[in-house]
């Protein structure tokens, strides 16, 4: 495989990266999916502080590969994390959930990439403008936090790299080589994976959702409490219990009592499937297995390169 | 271009049809579209029983290749239509809206090829189990009536052609040539455009409407009205009455009695941009000009041609 835009930007071999996501992705999935030759993201927004210093210990330790770090920039102690990935030296960072211009420069200044997730055009001129190395364009299909355009991955990536210069990263309903090959026809130059790493057994995600996973099919995902922040859950009790509460025009406050805390940490961590909020992507529904997240890797390249040799000689 | 399972079905030059839609899709649409090598079709919905014979008839006249009627099939005056269609010696025709075991022997019977237009997985098994030659599968980001799923079509495109056998049209956020060959690689066989359409020439569609399409911006449409039947609508006055309505739970009740009678007709037809219902798919925010339909043909297809030759040499 050649290189392009985003292998060149992180030096690494595909153009393949998985997600940064709570609960599921620490420095076993990092270094693995690093060691593959794609991009591992240790997911910080679910770590207290010393939690996540250990995690970037322990990746360096695992691989001698390029990893990055994904902060929600909600994070409380949002400080205290930024100061930890530069006494680190983590060399990439992906940034989520807030204003873009907050920490780009500072942490360029460390020597360090910044991409920011974004879910419509808007902001990713935004994104582009605070001079960000590149973004993440992440559709409606995607697990857990989205956008409130509703933008799907195939419309949101024509119009993005159509709108902004700095490469693009597709994300959202990309479980395999073929919506791989796809979304860079559409102009992406690499894609960011979720929902099919969750489904790994280097994912800290428990057994207990990791089954679920393997079993919902299309149709058992849906996106909801946009009043708050709109998330993309599993239909499960907790799922059926906004629902019902939907039905009696909830104030935003009741709202925010039901989901309580903890919630995401119940489900996907601790496997209560059913008190548990349990984010993952509709491509969920193609995913049958639990697998070595190389082998996800590997998986995906060599459907890649099938998907191109089918596509030259397309009827 | 070579011949594939729906190219051979329809007898067609290329696997590209133009969805039926009401208010913008008469016989000089399908007619143009099927004459640049395309399907066109002719959309039944906004028809009268014997306007739709007059469209059948002007329709032969401009063309000699095939064409295709779309029925919704929760029309009205639906067995007249159906024995118009077959007394006009129709060729195909796309069902929607409704159980395709209804109406798909009946057809076949008189040697008229069925497509059945779905939105899930499950409609989609439904659909061949009730014998028709092909399905459209249509995902969350189009125009208009849509499924309660909200399934993408990037993640459609792939669970339902791994679950049927027959050939799948992909629809939903395809208006160029790189989105034909990315739904193609996904396994589509075919790919069915809506909203590129609308922006035609030859749509009948009201001018300030198809200007209203080229204006439109990457979040610029809605899914709404999903207690009624989900809709995607441009954010226009009336869009936003339903919201204002919605802060007020409405009854169903309350919701028809706004959605009144003749909205899509003052919309699209008359050219009323606010108060008229506007259903256009989230692409419009990619389109930026009205073409003759045979253009929007010739473009879709170098296009087509130019990602399989990137797609072969890709980073």
């Amino acid at each position: 495989m050649q290189t392009n835009r985003i292998t060149d930007l992180f030096s690494i071999k595909y153009p393949l990266i998985q997600a940064g996501m709570i609960w599921a992705s620490g420095w076993k999935l990092a270094s693995a999916t690093s060691n593959a030759g794609g991009l591992g993201i240790i997911g910080a927004g679910s770590m207290y502080p010393e939690i996540l210093r250990e995690h970037i210990q322990k990746c360096k330790k695992a691989t001698t590969k390029p990893f990055a770090v994904n902060v929600p920039m909600l994070y409380p102690d949002i400080e205290k994390i930024i100061e930890i990935i530069i006494e680190e030296d983590v060399e990439i960072v992906f940034t989520s959930a807030g204003n873009p211009k907050t920490w780009t420069k500072h942490l360029q200044d460390h020597n360090i990439k910044v991409v920011h997730v974004v879910s419509s055009v808007k902001f990713g001129q935004k994104a582009q403008d605070a001079g960000v190395d590149a973004v993440v364009a992440e559709g409606f299909e995607a697990g857990g936090h989205n956008g409130r355009d509703e933008t799907t991955t195939l419309t949101l990536i024509p119009m993005i790299t159509k709108a902004i210069d700095i490469p693009v990263i597709a994300a959202g309903g990309i479980a395999n080589g073929n919506a791989m090959l796809a979304t860079m026809i559409l102009g992406a130059d690499a894609v960011q994976v979720g929902t099919r790493f969750v489904a790994s057994h280097e994912a800290s995600s428990h057994l207990n959702f990791k089954k679920e996973v393997v079993k919902a099919k299309e149709g058992d995902t849906q996106l909801t409490l946009k009043e708050l922040a709109p998330v993309r859950l599993l239909k499960n009790k907790f799922f059926n219990d906004i629902q019902t509460l939907y039905k009696q025009t909830p104030t935003k406050d009741e709202l925010i009592a039901l989901l309580g805390r903890a919630r995401a940490k119940k489900g996907m961590f601790e496997g209560d499937l059913e008190e548990g909020e349990l984010e993952i992507g509709q491509i969920s529904g193609l995913i049958s297995d639990i697998l070595p997240a190389s082998e996800i890797v590997d998986n995906m390249i060599n459907e890649f390169e099938e998907a191109k040799k089918r596509a030259c000689d397309l009827k």
